[in-house]
């Protein structure tokens, strides 16, 4: 692509960098920018640097967090005896936005991925160790994605927590609320059913 | 969506103004921006913040350009008896990419929408009139798109420059090379009949 002018073409070239978006959606996005006001691509600009520069992660759960100790570590609303482990600080928001978790969560930065050359090493891991010893932690959630990396980190750790004498548990996976049993794979279909819970009236609003 | 930092916020909410970009997107943008390196998030920010402060446009063909005076319009290499009025920027770009035009071109900047209450006066027209008038300029091509607001708007400006006694085409309108007559639509098909062209040997390597 031939660029009329090289700050556009650095622009394009570095808005492609991001992922999912190519040389022609980065070209729209720099054209958007460029029709619109001085002050909002400079408030874009600014935020952005300010992301990387001001963002700290919490030193207990490892959550994005604006201090040392993330919000919901440092509330005194929240289960400390419930760890929700998660791969990643999207998840917390995603867990977050359902209004129906009150403990507390560990983020491990990953996933145990032998391809990638990522170990147990790479991820959070110690830190969630180091947790259970100190504090009266009763049971630790793993929400991690049901994929064979996923099943191998929860694995993994969980091995790691049986001296801890702590509770363990998974998410449930099953069929999504709202979907059709025809088009639910066979693997899901078959967990829920070896995983079938005792039939009751849920109102889906009593918080854990 | 709640957010563990104000400043992953502000980013989120700055990328989501962002066309085809929404809230999701935006977190998953400002997630990679976490991961990566300080160096590139302060890249792409100040990259950002000079494409609006520091690109000007052509004073004589409203093109992007780093000078008062954009590449194509100083050219000594260009037929500058050729002027191709296109809508926006982004068209230069995709005409230049064919290598087949070697005349300049003129951005409207827009096309005559009533709707939205833009009307010629807040497109480059006065500016297309005056190049017209103050040099020789032998033909004029309208790249404009094939909708009722880019007919409305060149039918407008050929109307305008019925004055100047210049020879006025509109780039051909049929089927895409390479795509199936079956699959075209029924006006397309029906304007490539209509405007049918003497059958020739051609080799596509031709430049204007």
């Amino acid at each position: 692509m031939e660029f009329p002018s090289k700050v556009l073409e650095d622009a394009v070239n570095e808005l492609s960098r991001l992922p999912g978006i190519g040389k022609k959606t980065a070209l729209r996005l720099a054209m958007h920018i460029l029709r619109g006001q001085d002050a909002a691509a400079e408030t874009l600009g600014n935020s952005i640097v300010a992301l990387r520069k001001q963002v700290l992660f919490c030193d207990t759960c490892a959550n994005i967090s604006d201090g040392p100790q993330c919000k919901i570590c440092s509330s005194h609303r929240r289960d400390h005896g419930l760890i929700c482990v998660v791969e990643d600080c999207k998840d917390v928001i995603a867990i977050e936005n359902t209004g129906q978790y009150t403990g507390s969560y560990h983020v491990l930065g990953g996933l145990i991925h032998p391809m990638q050359g990522k170990g147990p090493g790479d991820l959070n891991i110690g830190s969630l160790l180091s947790r259970l010893s100190a504090s009266t932690v009763k049971e630790v959630i793993f929400a991690l994605p049901s994929t064979m990396e996923g099943d191998m980190t929860a694995f993994y750790i969980s091995k790691r927590l049986s001296d801890f004498g702590v509770q363990v548990s998974s998410i449930a996976r099953g069929i999504p609320v709202g979907s059709d049993l025809e088009f639910t794979d066979e693997i899901t279909l078959a967990r829920s059913l070896m995983n079938r819970t005792a039939f009751s009236v849920n109102t889906g609003n009593s918080a854990l």
